[in-house]
């Protein structure tokens, strides 16, 4: 029995474009709609067959829909709800993929008062972005949190959870201010982490930008990679999880002053056995399947 | 014709052992001989017939060389060096792999006062350490960086680079000091700062560890892989090129301060504009090959 038969996919980027084709392929008969408020999106999808209607507008894209899925950058969740509050049939659920969900619960409650509403949060995704970044297996063994509020209906949350289920991922179930505390630190600090640094670094005066890119092998290229992340979607989250990623940035700052004082007083036992500590969670990544076992994430050589 | 004929390689860890693969694979009739001061490693070293001939001695290796290449921490590069100073043929030359070049200089010029010295670097790794992590194909693509004194003779420098091009590398001359600047960037502060966003997200309170390992496919594990190398290089890196590292975390830290008061203040126009910039960091790391082009850094999905 498949959870839902109509979905509307409303954001075809990365996570929109993975989801349609994700749910037509492993959930064929459920009619798929997309809608996104580029129109030169919506040609692309159209181009590369996303969906089997793209709308034109998105009202249109809901009228007969049992479960909308807004997948648009965090900030832009209230203005993608109140498009579709008109045409939106009575029953529908409305869920989401944004990273931060306190501020989008927020949102989707005041746009649409009264819904059946149960954000969810896919963990995964890569560096590339728009309609043809997508690719079916994205959710495959990845984590997605589903983040009902309080008084949610727990059919809907079930039916939700199975739509993920389906689609390949591991579904679990915080609190959404848990939620923004545990992303804060496992994406949104990292994320402005690679960002600032990647920043420093082409801003040198002694090192030029042309050395900075061809010696990015000893390290400096792990960080490229979530750098080149889609900026409007991350200028947003971090708006919207202000709280919780300064609270984490304070922390980071701490321990990096920390460490600097320990290499200007050569405390090498203090470096070492942070090093150490370290290497123990990147095992227990690997063994829990979160990341490739293989070196060099895999990297041909 | 071949550079060298008689080459030992120092210390048989990662880049070591991946040095004595490259040059059988490569140059199948020079004569490879090994040493490395822990009698387990050396051990592995013959089980996995790494070298014609690993030594139980530092000296007995070095006997009948006519080059000589140091893979040992960098700060234990003087002590390396003195082991071997009776022994050393006067033709002979001598290298290192060291990530940091001022310190290493020095700490050669020292023990082995009027020898040839060209230290070298080869601008490859992966997070994996001891003999049995090496592979012949480490260095195929990637930057070896020479960085000879000012007074050295350009025939032993050619030879020296020679030999790293038959491994596959391509070879870049730079004096020292500005090698220790430009590494700062490109892989001593990303390592620095990876080892401290790890330690950080595995010391908070509200955010189990458990936690931080299922949801870290949201960009944390990118920054784990680094901090898995091996500690007791990386303390070393750290003391050794104490001064270019200290001042590159001082801007680092400036343009973290910098990001944190734009999202305290809601400043979405900064973010944007600096997120946008990143992006073309990464484009040009792609075009130039020194990472992979496909999405997530090629992981299977």
């Amino acid at each position: 029995m498949l959870p839902f038969s109509r979905v509307t996919i409303i954001g075809l980027g990365l996570i929109g474009s993975s989801l349609c084709r994700a749910i037509r392929d492993h959930m064929p008969t459920v009619r798929v709609t997309g809608y996104d408020a580029d129109p030169q999106v919506r040609q692309i999808a159209r181009a590369i067959d996303l969906a089997d209607d793209v709308t034109d507008t998105a009202g249109a894209s809901v009228t007969d829909a049992d479960l909308v899925i807004l997948c648009v950058p965090v900030r832009a969740m209230g203005a993608a709800a109140a498009d579709i509050a008109q045409d939106l049939p009575a029953e529908a659920i409305i869920s989401d993929v944004g990273s931060c969900k306190v501020d989008v619960l927020a949102q989707l409650n005041a746009a649409l008062p009264g819904r059946c509403i149960i954000p969810a949060h896919p963990v995964a995704g890569t560096e590339n972005s728009g309609p043809e970044a997508g690719f079916a297996s994205l959710f495959h063994g990845r984590w997605c949190i589903v983040t009902p509020p309080a008084d949610a209906d727990p059919a809907a949350v079930e039916r939700v959870a199975e739509l993920w289920r389906r689609v390949g991922a591991e579904v679990e179930r915080m609190d959404p201010p848990h939620h923004d505390l545990v992303l804060a630190v496992t994406s949104h600090l990292p994320h402005l982490i690679a960002y600032t640094i990647v920043g420093t670094a082409s801003d040198l005066e002694d090192v030029t930008q042309s050395e900075v890119i061809k010696y990015s092998a000893g390290g400096f290229r792990d960080f490229t990679r979530i750098a080149a992340s889609d900026p409007t979607m991350w200028r947003d989250v971090f708006l919207a999880n202000k709280d919780a990623v300064l609270e984490m940035l304070q922390r980071f700052s701490e321990d990096l002053s920390a460490l600097q004082r320990a290499i200007r007083w050569n405390d090498g036992d203090a470096l070492f056995n942070l090093f150490t500590r370290t290497r123990a969670i990147r095992r227990s990544i690997i063994e829990q399947g979160q990341d490739d076992a293989k070196p060099d994430f895999g990297r041909s050589h």
